[in-house]
């Protein structure tokens, strides 16, 4: 029996034009898109390594790090949050989860099957977690391992004291994993001042990048740990030790451990660079000005945000509440339908309950801003207008 | 302190134009390349899953399967040989690897790290396994999951009989792992007829798309299998019941599982349907052709295969014995400075002892085969002359 060639391939590929705001991917400039058409080049070839070497340094900028070991993992965003606590855990481990969303429940999903006991600290539905409640948790469960959502993007909250929780690490003398995946570049983050042992972050985010490739750092303490393990890292494709070999970490010679994709280096690389000229401050400035706005429209149109506490609000991923009586798929739908515009609705513990309108990377611009809202508007209003003579018609 | 935006990050990007003949990747394809400027989407965009799905009815064309797990894993080709171990292996089995080179024993790091009981059978140097070796390494270790490289791209081998062993593997309720990252579309491969368990291709080699999108294929009886696994496999990004669901393999609503990078799907959507357009069978055809010219030209070279076994010579990764008293690396280093040519030394076993010469997808044409080798031999001339310049300067 033979399998035939499918027809579907016979047509030609087609890829729609989106503004793309929702939790992300957001769009990429067409600097980055040009990028990515450049010819492929060898994993090993030294222009290639010479890329490499570049995102490696645009990473520790935008992470404010003087760590050797920052590179990235060939896999998507989640593939941070797996080689992060891969390379931590060993068996039986306590590894203490920080929840404010679905994240730190994905974590660990991850971390159990590391082989980690797992426990929760969770922050009360619609708030960042308090250092009391985190304090607490750590006396309770004097955990091996902290791991913490700087962003939550399925909630819309910003965890913040991650410098006071760092303190908290080393006292406990416990590694301290942050994931900035929705956060980086919308808020602050100082790796190094802050004392966090492992951080990794989005490439499709606010750097503007593609998704596939994920920049990671560990801290000398991290790495000291890792090396001391008394097992190897489960995962060989996750090994921070070999990947770190393979980008030059470690001043040591070059050893292949997979084909990274020379595409993605260069469509990252010119993000980063790009992030790079305008300047991490300047970054995180446009980008808490845009969701100010946002948050200010949000109001003015009579709507409500997720969060309540300001100071716990995500400026990348914006939640709004799903006004009473409003489907918010048909919203999203109208607004795609008309305007190729993203508005994407809740994750996890907010489905049904919100939009997530994204203000990331080349969508951070007021200009923007000014539009989503006024798009989101005219589309409750079209949406509740339908609702009312779909009703009257039934008299 | 504070971290500066790193200097190299003002110059601009530069990725030379080159002849990629080694081991892969191999170049893309303007087509293919075009298509990775395209603007992104997101990960559960309709577009983007159309586009999903018809790369999942092109690998099912390429492997020759039915299967309803059909996708890829969002990594490098190295990833699939995680996915393929990780959803199989619980604590304590019995795994036995094929060795004809480095990516057996590959298999078995990874394996053993996933908590496998690992064992070996090992081909003589420089040949492919026998079907007896095989038979009584199965009555030796009774083995649970049998993996082997259909071709190995450290030695150029190309392991036959897949269909026996296939048999072989009913017999023993065994699981049949087939690695065909180097030799798909360079040699026959029929997945569902020779009872593979569980297959995945590189997509940057015969197929000419970018890196970082794996094809993997599990068969019924595997996945029977592992839903029936008494703990989950120890990777979540692994996990092949989640990917699937995204990947609308089950006939389930689909669910995020990550965010996969639309630009590397662009490419290898594009790869696949030029690739159909040829046909499997031509395809194959064209590559057998492109590497009987090569060796035809290569003997008359005066030079020597590694591997001395025809029927055992993979058609895709040519090993060529680096001759005598010739240094490997001068010549590989000769072709790209003049010809901007890739041809790579060896691998693990192969290191100093061969070149490869890869002839795949875009690259495996006669006329590429006639370049390549007037360049080798004008290179490995060049390098002999000045050899015996360097002597007679010593008299």
């Amino acid at each position: 029996m033979e399998v035939p060639p499918p027809l579907v391939l016979k047509r030609s590929l087609f890829v729609p034009s989106k503004t793309l705001m929702g939790p992300g991917p957001s769009n990429c400039s067409q600097r980055v898109l040009e990028a990515m058409s450049n010819p492929v080049l060898g994993h090993m070839h030294p222009e290639c390594l010479q890329i490499m070497d570049e995102v490696k340094e645009g990473i520790k900028y935008i992470f404010q790090t003087l760590n050797d070991a920052t590179m990235c993992i060939s896999g998507a965003g989640h593939s941070g949050m797996e080689a992060a606590l891969c390379n931590l855990i060993e068996d039986n481990d306590v590894v203490l989860l920080g929840i404010s969303g679905m994240w730190g429940h994905r974590a660990g999903d991850i971390a159990r099957r590391y082989g980690a006991d797992v426990r929760f600290v969770e922050a009360s539905f619609g708030r960042a977690l308090t250092l009391e409640e985190i304090r607490f948790a750590f006396a309770t469960h004097k955990p091996r391992v902290f791991f913490v959502a700087q962003g939550d993007s399925s909630t819309g909250i910003l965890q913040r004291h991650i410098s006071e929780i760092g303190d908290l690490c080393r006292q406990y003398d416990c590694y301290l994993v942050v994931d900035v995946v929705a956060s980086l570049g919308g808020t602050h983050f100082l790796m190094d001042e802050w004392k966090v042992d492992v951080a990794y972050t989005g490439s499709q985010k606010t750097l503007g990048g593609p998704a596939g490739l994920t920049p990671i750092s560990f801290s000398k303490r991290a790495l000291t740990h890792i090396k001391q393990r008394k097992t190897k890292p489960k995962v060989y494709y996750f090994d921070v030790l070999l990947i770190g070999q393979y980008w030059g970490c470690y001043g040591t010679p070059r050893i292949y451990h997979h084909t990274i994709s020379s595409t993605l280096l260069y469509g990252l690389r010119e993000a980063l660079a790009h992030f790079c000229a305008m300047g991490l401050k300047n970054v995180v400035q446009r980008h808490l000005e845009c969701s100010q706005r946002l948050q200010l429209g949000i109001e003015e149109l009579g709507l409500e945000m997720f969060v309540q506490h300001e100071p716990d609000r995500l400026p990348t991923v914006n939640a709004v509440k799903v006004p009473f009586g409003v489907d918010w798929r048909k919203v999203a739908d109208y607004a795609m339908r008309k305007y190729n515009l993203e508005i994407s609705g809740g994750l996890g513990p907010t489905v049904e309950h919100v939009f997530r309108i994204g203000l990331m990377g080349e969508n951070a611009t007021l200009e923007k801003v000014d539009m989503v809202l006024s798009i989101l508007n005219e589309a409750i209003q079209s949406i509740k207008l339908r609702a009312i003579k779909t009703e009257r018609s039934k008299i």
